[in-house]
């Protein structure tokens, strides 16, 4: 087995099933999406279970490369730059990450049916309830848990929606513009001085 | 055309799609969970796509019968009754609605590849905004468009997790006791007298 060559099935996978949904992945779509012979797919990942669980595993590294990435560069540090970088995150739903996401959502409707599934899901997004949790507090907003929560619950729910793209659901939800929202959002949370009681 | 023979199709096809996936949704499928003679549900919706439009419609008159019953009732007075209002909401998910919303988590997926499908499931979600924000208003909160949109968001978000179950993720959120979860989320959202420095 070749890692090199594993990679490559697995980011077809994922861009499989985020293109043609849960019905469209399949070993032979996999081995076209991949440039591969016939059959290297199956070699792989025998079982449609075995591609399901490759594309959960490359989303959680994908995710952990992410984290990384974005802890070796500063910190928000400030409720401004907290909005930029959350802004930055729903823009790349609507672009490079999209495949990722849409893949995301697939799996995340399969995982209501599989529980092994699930379990390989369950530290992602639990690791993104931390993650976004450490941002607001680096921030220097006057976070709780149950405020660092409905922050990044607003945000996940945000994802479905704009990767759907109906316009009344983008604008009653105030999506139709990712910065913006980010800055509404984190002053329904955490509302400046002043503004609390309005 | 026999109008109570093609609610059953319907309702089978939300059956199907909740249970096995876009993949298991085909004509053979609801038939035999509609228990009617092979080839009748590709008499009343021909292509795959007239399954998933008749699902997402079927979806759209359960949530339009739901909101009628509600408003049947009275709006919730205050923050307790909207807190029992929003818990059963999210109860409601791991119990009756189970099928309904992993129907319609499975739509939401395929939305984001179908436009025509965006455009039957928008006035849904736009449509829910709405009722929760009236919700939240007649409770007497000090509702604005944006803390309104927040509670509503973080509800949607709730509803994939649920149905996930996976326990981290439960816990991160604060989704392991719908109760006390909805009654936080409206503490974050809208502080109570004396708390809003904490």
């Amino acid at each position: 087995m070749n890692q090199e060559r594993r990679d490559r099935l697995r980011d077809a996978a994922m861009a499989v099933l985020a293109e043609a949904g849960g019905r469209g992945l399949t070993h032979r779509a996999v081995d076209s999406g991949a440039d591969v012979p016939p059959g290297t797919a199956k070699n792989y990942f025998p079982t449609r279970d075995a591609l399901l669980r490759a594309v959960a595993e490359r989303c959680l590294e994908q995710y952990r490369e992410l984290a990384a990435r974005s802890a070796g560069g500063p910190p928000p540090a400030d409720r401004e730059a907290l909005t930029a970088m959350l802004g930055a995150l729903l823009a790349d739903v609507a672009g490079p990450g999209r495949s990722r996401l849409l893949a995301y959502l697939e799996l995340q409707a399969e995982a209501a049916r599989r529980p092994w599934l699930s379990a390989v899901l369950d530290p992602i997004a639990a690791a993104d309830f931390a993650g976004l949790e450490a941002a607001q507090l680096a921030a220097g907003l006057p976070v709780t848990r149950e405020r660092a929560a409905t922050v990044t619950l607003a945000l996940h729910a945000a994802i479905p929606h704009l990767l759907a793209d109906g316009p009344a659901t983008l604008a009653a939800a105030g999506l139709d513009d990712p910065v913006r929202f980010a800055r509404n959002l984190l002053a329904a949370v955490y509302p400046e001085a002043g503004a609390a009681g309005d």
